[in-house]
């Protein structure tokens, strides 16, 4: 059994996360980490888990008990956690934030497990991607690695309430939101930076480089993910087009058998042939795309649930990577689809 | 033209007093008052009246210049406004919060037209009803003023999240309401009080007094409203059951006879043949009721839109009363259906 | 391995039994029978499931090669499919219709484990409960085996769209359904004949009778269930009160505590002491009941997913009871929780 | 008053139309025909309109008692009724449908007030606008007539399911399409055919020619309006992006003073120095607009409500400029806003 601590339990993410491994054959939580709610239920923060467990959070953070520590902090706080607390070596870490998913002065591998499969095996440390940067590189892997991106790329996606946590705002209030639709961070999301980095690692050397809209001068630097997300009036779940420019008209079948062969070895990510719906994925790990040409337009669709995927289920798919376990140990959920 | 002052213009009934008065044939803005959004435009905080209107809120309070003062506070700040501002005393008011709906020390009529037509016509000062108490007596009134109300009333009220105003909360974030259902409050929601008051002033002497479950000791004193409040997963309205038992089996038609006669006035509140449903009242000032008899009991289903027969429409109206215009003025307004 | 054969596979609880049987440890589907589609994979008509299964429709049904049969037909087919079809008598039935809840001239047990748990071990064929009736009975069975159901009880109920089932209509057409509410067959829904049936069964003799307002002259025969369904905006599930007036004022924590003995050996039925909100059972097959008291008037809450405790959940929890399984297994379901 | 004829009165656009009507200041409804609900009243029909009219649907078409026939028929539907039937020609037209959108051997002028309002006010029959064209038009338009189109245009809009209309079918069943998201007819819209009518229609002589992507052989004749269509999960709206590459980076001042002067003069249409959301424009006749520019990409966000300024509002619009009334005639609607 792996022994897990979580840090950060009473936020959204964690609360998905014991959910999740209160069901894993080969895990148990050793300790819930909330300070605020220390000595309460889970069940009385997180729904659904009534009647599942008596796991209560704790004050406390005995890294001695346990095999691997899931960071659920909100962005930012991995790092300054670091330099106040000593974790030790032989404890594995799973970052739910963007600390480190940029590489730099650090040792924590990306955890898509679609690329990076042997690394995150090997790995100690792990920095799990964001929910729009996993939608987004599900739909763009194929033809980044075929060296097919070589125009701007314009994406759109739609996300979920969830996605914007647990905190009450004036664009998560029901009386807001239901019903209704926006934009926010047009062209300049900070999940630009992880997308571009692995856009650029999986290219040809002969492809144009990817920039992200965050760059100053940019414009000069290379070709553009022109990324547009929307808020949606659904709980659960992001829904991405994304419309790649070719050099040439190419030909359909010959760009679906990219794509089938990319995820054929895939645990949770599939092609399907037909057109897709989100609730397809939701409450479940997985990711489907689907692909349509138009002349030299390659039209994908991907979507994933954020909350799981794009979040705490890949982080579990992760863990069971990191310790040997079946890659689908815990993950084969029951789709709410309704 | 009725001149118009609104305090506290930014939240929910301010702002949706300001979406009818702006096409309010008879009546005109002169000042919206908000200390905090002083300076910006009425349509940078309330939906739908850009294009509409360049009204800006203000810090001032212009008494001189205005017929009729709205009070769009939260419940319990219009006492203590009028201790420490003194409006003149041709000036009108117009309260929307409970401070003065039960009857006591001070000469405020409470402001359901279905009842009081005439001393709201000649009223100076109003109490406007609570959104739960207009809809729940507009299903109760015909009965209790033939004195059939004579055993406990069962009320289920199911209300839109626009009920909880305008701060964020736990239970008004979208994420949890979504899809989601839940009661509050149960049998001790504050609307009872004005309830019972109009259902006592409104009964034949011998039959029984009704009592809230507030009351301490209610058991022995009379026969309750039970009333269990809702929380819908929708934006607007307040659809509501009632259940009276009558002491024997009525004839169907003597009932939908009573209600229709006692609604055959109203302007705004029709009784129907067919069955209802919550959009048939949505953005209207609109009280729709239905009535079906099962042996001894009556079931009554009554349907309003909390914001404007619950509200401000209802205060508009009470304004129309009492300064001599056409009942409906400013007020035929297009349902929005969907 | 249980081995399971499904007839009317294509239908809403068709499909959320392939979703629940594709995970369940010691089950596997045989076949999924549908006239209609078959030759198509389940995941081409089932949201959730590609990538989970590549199991198709089939147009055949043999039942030789099956343990148990479930019957995923719409009411009043199964007895219909009986008189043309010969099942051996060693296969066993789940039948999710209404047609053999009610006892009578068959061998159904009727399979609500809270209460007969037995009866569902040894049987042959089993009548699994309506997805109403489920819900209201776990929120009186305390009450009525103690024989305190002694006056009439008002009960409210609300359901999610999928109560409607996959056939588009006008009360299930989006545009109509979206933020509006309704009522429907007030006093009259067809579950009251289960739910009176299993209330006489379990009172105590000298409690009255209870009927159902179906019945012609039920006035004067002895208590009733006032039972209004309403149409809510959501897609899964049940949620209900129940107000159950007593013959004295009860001390609250009798109440709570025969309702926490009650459901103590229950697998799926806790009791919460704290108020509840739906989406705590969405997705899972558990019951939650709370329970407050005023008065002489106990109120109930009580709330299921009716796909899952109100229909093909229940139905897998009776299989696992009947073939000597434990309860849960292939049932502890990540709730969806958002 | 102008004398009003409606026919196709029991659809979605029907209902919306007569809600207008009934509270237009200046028009009347002579009839309301609807062969299968003659002798309902309307209100049995459309939600909201009972107490505001007892009009009821008529078998009849007495053309010789009206100024204006409104045709709310199904697409493909106007051209075979006008076969079939004789309508006087004194009488004016306003056609809902698509059959007349595209110009050719008939005298319909397309009523988009924006650009056409001159042609409008001369014109005896009119072809009302498209809801998905009205909204990504206002995005476009003072692009297109500033010669800016040079490259291909991105656009993605989702709509909500009142755009789909009353038949109800798989993807407006509430289970399905509640909290879930889709897209459909990708680069292949029929709206197309008259967006890029007028996109063509309005461009200097030497900005390229727009091809729909409809048309076979596209690629090779000139720049494509790349239109992503998405089912939204609410009723009411368009929300669009729309996405322009200009030849070089332009100074944002520039482009946003470029759409102020455009919509200075427009009755409904209006620029946002703000980012903007959907309820914005809810239950309103109007179009808002808003603009950021990154490098040489103009991102405009337009937005509208499908059954007003996307159907119905605009018609009657049209209808006051035909006859020479106050264009905002009956359409300064308070917005639902919730």
């Amino acid at each position: 059994m792996v022994k897990v601590g979580i840090l950060g339990a009473a936020g959204y993410t964690g609360g998905e996360l014991i959910r999740l491994l209160i069901n894993h054959p080969q895990a148990e939580i050793v300790f819930a980490n909330s300070e605020s709610n220390a000595g309460n239920k889970v069940y009385d923060v997180h729904e659904g888990l009534m009647g599942d467990t008596e796991l209560e959070f704790t004050s406390e953070m005995p890294f001695d008990q346990v095999d691997v520590v899931f960071f659920c902090f909100g962005h930012g706080k991995s790092e300054a956690f670091l330099k106040e607390h000593n974790i030790p070596a032989n404890v594995k870490i799973i970052d739910m934030a963007q600390d480190f998913r940029i590489k730099g002065n650090h040792d924590y591998v990306y955890g898509l497990p679609e690329i990076h499969k042997e690394e995150i095996a090997k790995c100690q440390h792990l920095a799990n991607p964001g929910c729009f940067a996993t939608c987004i590189q599900l739909g763009l892997l194929p033809l980044a690695k075929a060296g097919l991106l070589t125009n701007d790329i314009a994406v759109n996606a739609i996300t979920g309430s969830t996605g914007a946590g647990q905190k009450p705002s004036a664009t998560t209030h029901f009386s807001w939101r239901d019903n209704n639709f926006s934009v926010y961070k047009l062209f300049t999301h900070q999940h630009l930076h992880e997308i571009c980095q692995t856009l650029n690692e999986l290219k040809p050397a002969e492809a144009p480089h990817v920039v992200d809209t965050l760059d100053e001068g940019y414009e000069a630097k290379g070709i553009t993910v022109d990324f547009i997300p929307y808020r949606g009036d659904f709980a659960r779940g992001i829904f991405c087009t994304e419309v790649v420019t070719l050099n040439a008209c190419p030909v359909e079948s010959d760009i679906t058998a990219l794509y089938k062969s990319f995820y054929e070895e895939a645990a949770f990510t599939h092609y399907s042939d037909k057109a897709l719906d989100l609730k397809q994925v939701v409450n479940t790990n997985k990711g489907l795309v689907h692909v349509e040409v138009f002349g030299k337009k390659v039209v994908i669709t991907s979507m994933i649930d954020n909350l799981l995927k794009g979040a705490v289920g890949q982080a579990v798919q992760n863990m069971n990577i990191m310790f040997g376990l079946d890659e689908k140990a815990g993950l084969n959920l029951k789709a709410s689809a309704f």
